[in-house]
Order: C-alpha cells, then structure tokens, then sequence
C-alpha cells in the first residue's frame, strides 16, 4: 500500500452559519486531509506545528487512525493557528473573522525519516515557501504531488507559488481561485493554463455545484451530492482532496480512469463532512455509511443511452 | 410516434453579451423548443401569435421541420413579441432591456383539431391563463404535459400559476425560481414542495452548473456541458425542454429511468444552442454532431467504482 505524507495546518477552529456558532473546535486542512484519507486504511504522517495549548486528545484521535504524528512539531509555550469565519446562506461564500498564525509563523517543516519515500505527498494549504521545503526534503520525486492553494498566496507569493505549481502533480483549487490564478473567466481555458504551469491533472472545485477534474484535453465532472442541508462547509475541500489521495494509496492506481473514481470517492466524503460543525461527522462516518452514499453517487449520475453510429 | 404541442412565444430578440450585439432575430420560446425537438423527428404543432412584421422565412424554418404552424395566428396590422435582454460575465445572471408583448397581449390560443389528442403538451413561458386555456382545449388529458414558467408569474398571477403546476407532470424552473416559489434555499426541499403542489418530476435549472431531475424520493444530474465559451446563453433552457420532450416522444417511455436520458438529451442540444447568437447554431446542427457530443457527455459523467457491499 502507498503512503501518504501531509503537510498542513492542525488547528482550532470557530465556526458560524445560518444554523448557528460552534465552539472553538478541531480544525486545520491537515487534520481534514488525514481523517478523509483514513477511510482507506492507509498509511499516513502528518508534518505539522501547534502549540502547547493543543489537546493531546487531538492528536490521538489521527493517532488511532494509523497516522504518524511523530512530525508534528509541539512548541513550548506557543499558541495553536486560529482561524474563525462566517458562512451565509450561499455557502460558496464566506467572510474570515479572525486568523492568528502562531506557531505556524516559524514553522520549519520536517519530513520524517521513513515518509521520505513516500508515494504521494500532499501539500495542504500553506505558505508556498513551506511547500517547497517539504518536497525538496523527498529522497526521489514522489509518484503524486497534490497541491491545494489559495488566493492569499497569489497575492502576496506569486514567483513561490508558480515554483510549487511547476513541480506537482495535481492541482485542487476552487473556482474563483482559478480564475485569479490565471486571468481567465472560462473555467475550461482556467485549467488549461495551469496544466501549461506545470499541474497534470487540474481539479476545479465548485462548492456545492460540484467538482471538474481536467487533464490533457479530457474532462470528467462529479457534482456534489445534492442534500437538504449544507450545515458547515468547513474543510470540505480538505476533505475531498483527503478522500482523492487515500483512495489513489490504496489503488496505487493514477490513471485518469482512476482518477475520476479517485474524485467521486472525494465528493462522497466531502459530502458527510459538511453535514455538522468541523469535524464531527468525519469522527463517526462508518464504512457502510460510505459505500451506501458512493450508491448514491452512481444513481444521481449514471444513465443509459445508446448513441446511433 | 407520439405527437408534441407546444405553447409559446415567437418572437423577435436582441442580445447583448460581453463578446457583441446581436441585430433583431428569431427568438421564442416555441422556436427554440420547436427547433430542438425537431431533432428527434417527431410531429410537432405550435400555438402561438405573430404580428404581420412578422417574416414568413421564420415559419417555413419550422414547417422544414416538420412542424405544424396552421396554429399559429397571425395579426393583421400587428406586431410581434419583442424582447431585448443584456449578459455579463456571469451569464446565469441578465438584464432584460425591454420588452414588448404586442399582439401577445391579446392572444387567444386555439388548439389545432389534429393536435387535440397528442400525447405530450409542452408549455412554454406564457400567462398561466393562456396555459390553462392550451390544456382545456385537449380532448383528454395527456400523457404528459411539462411547464416552463418564470418568476414573473409568481409575483402577479400566484393562484394561477399553482392551478396550472396543480395540473402539470413536469416543470422546469431555474434556482432562483424554485426558491422564489417555494420559500426555500435549499434545491432539494424546494423540489420536494414544488412536488407537492402537483408536479410529478421537477426539473431545476443551473445554467452553466447543469440540471437537477426530482421524482418522488429520486434524484438525478445532468451537468452542462464545460465550454471553453458560452457566448450566448439565451433560449438554452426552451432547448433543453425540447431535447426532453423531443427525446420522450420518440422514444413513448415515460419512466424516471429514460427521463434521466431525457435531461441528458436536453442538457446535450443545449450546449450546441448557447455557441452563437439566438438559433443560429441550432439550425445549423447535425445528427452526427449531437452523437459525438452525448459521448463527450457519458465521458464527462461516467465512472466505474466497485461498492464493497
């Protein structure tokens, strides 16, 4: 089986939407990432910084779930990354209450010793500069390199974040990023801009319209589940990109066939985790669960027509 | 062969969009269902009103195509439904510069004597009086009969408006149409009401992010079509009604399985429809030309994932 090696943030979260405030709960794209990932019993390591503040009891719950923790830095006396935010009722927008760096400030990523190998490396959301450094710790190129990024680091670190996109695999990013990214509104021209940066394969997320998996000049689309209720969107996107790269681990398949199963497995997971605050569904999601959704998945798309040749 | 009639508007339109102006063209909402259903070869009439401008050119386009226009009134002296409307980049989202009802105003539709049996009765956006006056005209009711309405008539014609869905099988309605009649936000509960006020299968328009089908517990997604460029999104969502009624009569099955089929029918001549201004592309389409883009659409959404059960 391949293993999988994370980096991205661990970290408290306060939530609002429309149906209400959460506590300061578990957040960070590192811990959405591996939660999803561990659906698929595969071997995993978080790189990672927090602070003293960050409850043991966090990290044993990745723990339990067969992910290394060993490279997740504590430092002593420090605070934890913060980050609080508020959802209307279109759940594709969102404002940012508050963020305190903290610890994450001076990270100084180290990739653990038997992760160095790994077959897939995902690069959650952080500061381009970080992201490089993890990679140019691997003993070899990984097989997969999956980026997920952000506006903020188009802004602020373009020539980075260009060096990053030059160098993986696979790109996650939403829709409105894409457009940033690229100057182009046509989401289709979007992605062929980034896979001339250097990304093979381009996911576009859209949210609750679902996600567009882009490589060469074939496409393949997988819509979100359509539900009654978006309850929080937080860490969906981690979540499909968790899902994405634990079912490629286990396949050890990354073919563009199976890459659209691996993008399906994606939004079948994504669509549990937006359903309560954070993390809290994710922690109770069974396997039955999981394969009674991915049904529905393939009722909600599949069809049957014979085409006239 | 089942027979389709079809209520609506023929009109003239001019467009602007983010990439020109178009001059005064053929538009309607019974043109582009006609034009689209014509796909399928089957016997069509339409009921509708013309002023004398109106070109006689237009009519012998649907008379090419076999569909029976001796319904179709022409007012001495008259003029013809104008309608002028404004895109920007976001092209779910238009402005309508102007329009003008003309002989529309006083339209008394009478249902040609060879069409009063045909099995499917498909209404346009109209005045819901006009609409029940189309179905009091049928000899019995038929098999089914599918309604475009917009939110014009939820705001000045309410009680007619749910007398007609009360009497309908199918109505198509974009998002923001389907919350504004039901109240509700999310896509799915809206379905669900609209269901209850009479429709059997409800069928939720997204523009570029595909269609929604609804049938009881049922759900299905048809996503559009990703294009490098829409360069004008009008009468996209008339043909995609006539790809649906078109495809149902030809084929005589009325099940959720096939109107599945029928929406990716629909959703495929609608992405042909919003390549050029108005029915330019349309008139121009080719049987080859559709069959290769169903297959872009079984690409785009097929997958093959085995659920461990």
């Amino acid at each position: 089986m391949n293993k999988i090696l994370i980096a991205g943030t661990l970290a408290f979260d306060q939530i609002e939407t429309p149906f209400g405030k959460s506590e300061v709960i578990m957040g960070g794209a590192a811990n959405y990432i591996a939660i999803a990932a561990a659906q698929f019993g595969v071997p995993q390591a978080v790189v990672s910084v927090v602070g003293e503040d960050y409850p043991q009891a966090f990290l044993d719950l990745l723990r339990a779930r067969k992910v290394d923790t060993s490279a997740v830095e504590v430092v002593r006396g420090g605070k934890s990354f913060f980050w609080s935010g508020r959802y209307h009722n279109d759940m594709n927008v969102r404002d940012t209450l508050d963020t305190q760096l903290n610890v994450l400030a001076d990270f100084k990523p180290v990739v653990p010793e038997a992760f160095r190998k790994a077959a897939i490396v995902m690069l959650g959301n952080l500061h381009p500069q970080l992201q490089l450094d993890i990679l140019a710790q691997m003993d070899h190129k990984p097989t997969l390199v999956v980026l997920d990024t952000m506006n903020y680091w188009m802004y602020h670190t373009w020539d980075l974040l260009q060096e990053v996109i030059a160098k993986v695999d696979v790109i996650t990013i939403n829709d409105e990023e894409a457009r940033q990214l690229t100057g182009e509104y046509s989401l289709v021209k979007a992605a062929q801009r980034i896979m001339a940066m250097g990304a093979r394969f381009v996911i576009i997320k859209k949210g609750e319209h679902g996600a567009l998996l882009f490589h060469k000049s074939q496409v393949f689309f997988a819509p979100a589940l359509p539900l009654e209720e978006v309850f929080d969107p937080t860490g969906a996107g981690d979540t499909f990109a968790g899902g994405l790269v634990g079912y490629l681990a286990k396949s050890g398949d990354y073919s563009f066939a199976n890459m659209k199963n691996a993008v399906v497995h994606g939004s079948n997971l994504a669509s549990f985790c937006i359903e309560k605050f954070g993390l809290e569904r994710m922690l109770s999601l069974s396997e039955e669960e999981c394969n009674e959704r991915l049904r529905r998945f393939a009722e909600l798309t599949q069809f049957e027509i014979e085409v006239n040749t």
